[in-house]
């Protein structure tokens, strides 16, 4: 068993999150964990910097369960945001939303920030880690086949690290390449190993 | 269809490797292919610098296939190697020699090159890519469980990024994921659009 494995066994691990790539990501770390999901408001305060952003809605999530959740259960939530030109990028609403979306990260570079909150009920810690991204110039072409094939409604900027833009479009990165997927797991391993329960 | 599976409609694309992420890197950019394997010797003139070793030998491997390939396939081979420290770590030779280069690439950073060559029957380009990781410092229990649970001995240096070392190790990285798996697939993918039939 691997030490976080163990120092986690006697709780129950929760990753509120319905992102299969959470999940995926989660899973890599080789532990055991439940899924759970809820509906939270998403809102911020508007006086808050932008890359606190995540980090502050993360914590709501957590908040949002810790009135329900047990003495040995674990909980992990996460938000992630796309920043470019010191705006949020949010999921796109439409096709055509994606369309620009995607117009506008192409030949450019932007930050994905994810906001980490975990820990026992009334003792959670939250931190956030950002990465870059540099999208080479694309193509029309190659913005509708994405946006036709894959459908990227769901994904913060549009777009998924993991699927066929990142592949053919992404020139580099500087940071956590996961984090970018939607959780910063080197990070939030060592995060638990440190954390007192 | 893409642009790029459009262009090479006429031929029949192949990947000569065994590396199964390699496979799933190509499958990645939504084009047909077939998988070739043969061996071929990987030694390479001293005087060469070592960054340029990758880049060679992915020649070479052309060139052993060129003389039996059809006018209308186009091939594609690759070479990956660590550097640290100015110095290539080959792929491991027993789990003992994995921990060993485990422990050197810990709290350090090190640079993956993947040398790539491609094109038709006599008409082959060659290009480099490089990628820079940074590991955190890893424990003992860490690179134990890993080398016992994961098996590295396929890979140079002795770790998968995808794996769960990545995961819980890599603090950031700089330049493409997908080079550092094994095939750097959006200079690929650029490249081949530019290439001349």
């Amino acid at each position: 068993m691997n030490v976080l494995a163990k120092k986690l066994a006697p709780y129950t691990v929760l990753l509120a999150s319905q992102s299969p790539r959470r999940h995926q990501l989660l899973r890599g770390l080789d532990i055991p964990f439940e899924i759970a999901q809820k509906d939270v408001e998403e809102s911020y305060p508007s006086n808050i910097s932008l890359h606190s952003i995540p980090q502050y809605v993360a914590k709501k999530k957590f908040e949002a369960f810790e009135p329900e959740i047990s003495d040995t259960t674990f909980l992990i939530t996460a938000d992630t945001v796309v920043i470019l030109n010191n705006q949020i990028l949010q999921k796109p609403t439409s096709h055509n939303d994606a369309r620009a979306l995607l117009h506008s990260l192409s030949d450019n570079t932007h930050v994905v920030v994810t906001g980490v909150c975990f820990g026992l009920k009334n003792k959670s810690v939250a931190f956030a880690s950002e990465s870059y991204v540099t999208f080479a110039k694309l193509s029309n072409h190659e913005i509708d086949y994405y946006v036709d094939m894959y459908n990227p409604l769901d994904k913060a900027g549009a777009y998924g690290v993991q699927e066929w833009i990142g592949y053919i479009g992404i020139e580099s990165i500087t940071g956590s390449y996961y984090n970018i997927m939607g959780l910063p797991v080197q990070a939030l391993y060592r995060k638990i190993l440190e954390y007192e329960m």
